[in-house]
């Protein structure tokens, strides 16, 4: 397996070509953060390894529960070999508790608990923002189709649900989390980009200390501890 | 029939009671202009007749036209009478032309044609200063069920159809509207609140000139007398 060029980088990740296979690609996990639509930014040693590790153990269980994703193997404590898909221009956003975003928005408190699981859109455009969007907003640019929309909610919620019970014997609060899909050459929409804290809200069952991206928006300090502790948990309620 | 007391006062408008009759209130149309959120401030005298006159041409067109709506009868020039609902918490906005938040939002040009007309909601409240919310944002808040958002979106996509005619036929481009809707105590959801230049995008079919409340938005003077052509132009249309 040779690297080849750089095809992308994005803020926390770079995609390489992998010379003897144009269908997968090689992604190399980044030290980086950012927030803010990038306006503050930082790094931590351990951080693309933590991520790539995180990923890489909740990629392979979903694959147990009947969750198809680009993951095909970890190659070494940052990189991972992925299938080479489309990517879906949308942000899907799963929300089990009122946080972050949507607590500004609509002026509730952080940590009010949803009735149900809610999933929002958001458009990936960085120049823009990531605006959040409608699904008829997303129909009448042709970002997805009506079929494909339904699908995204499906699997959102399905992977919410495997994703919740694994946190919560981790001993973690799964607050909310983003994710991305991207479309096979046959039209099959399947789970791509990473799970890990930088796109997710996890907290403290016990504690409700943040464990997650916010220690870094909000300065709240000990990033590195908050995410070694986060994988050394899943491994344990995964690995044993 | 004897006008009461004053039971809300609006940006744009005030409700008073009818002292008679307890399923209807009495709506005065005000001179006075807002615009992003009330944060600029204005009035220009005739307003209020302008709109009342507009909103009245209006909601008789959309009755002959199978639309429902709290519309009862225009009393005074600034001054109608309309059947007391409970106001749905949602701005229905109609596109059939991108300009304003949305191309701001998509990074679009002004003017670009829509394939299709656009539905979006905006959760009523000043203070939040009416956020963009996704049907399913609206389900998990309950500020409609699943069959009135449909409901909603079905009618707002017909009176949409009907205005449109109305407008091309006075020689005006309907670029988009917000209309708000209220539930009957037997639950029936109708149109409410008002149709008028302050609430809609208003463009000469030949000019291309703003006949809106954008004139005020942007400063561009002349909005006593786009509104009057307005009602001209619909009223030689309407009423020959």
């Amino acid at each position: 397996m040779t690297k080849g060029r750089l095809l992308y980088e994005g803020k926390a990740k770079k995609i390489f070509e992998i010379l003897e296979n144009s269908h997968q690609v090689l992604v190399e996990f980044k030290n980086s953060l950012t927030a803010f639509n990038a306006q503050k930014k930082g790094e931590f040693e351990g951080k693309g390894r933590l991520n790539c590790q995180i990923s890489t153990l909740l990629f392979q269980t979903l694959a147990k529960n009947q969750i198809s994703s680009h993951y095909q193997k970890t190659i070494s404590d940052h990189e991972m070999i992925v299938d080479r898909v489309e990517i879906i221009p949308l942000e899907v956003v799963v929300r089990n508790v009122i946080a972050g975003s949507l607590a500004k928005k609509l002026g509730r408190s952080e940590g009010e608990r949803l009735k149900a699981p809610l999933v929002e859109f958001y458009f990936k455009d960085d120049a823009l923002g990531d605006p959040f969007v409608s699904d008829d907003q997303i129909l009448a640019f042709e970002w997805a189709t009506l079929q494909e929309i339904e699908n995204l909610k499906a699997q959102a919620l399905k992977i919410n649900q495997i994703l919740q019970k694994i946190f919560f014997e981790a001993g973690i609060l799964l607050v909310d989390f983003k994710i991305e899909f991207g479309r096979r050459s046959n039209g099959e929409i399947i789970l791509a980009d990473e799970i890990s804290p930088d796109c997710a809200r996890l907290w403290d069952l016990k504690t409700q200390e943040k464990m997650d991206k916010d220690r870094f928006r909000r300065d709240l300090g000990k990033i590195d501890e908050s995410y070694q502790t986060v994988y050394l948990r899943l491994k344990e309620v995964l690995h044993g």
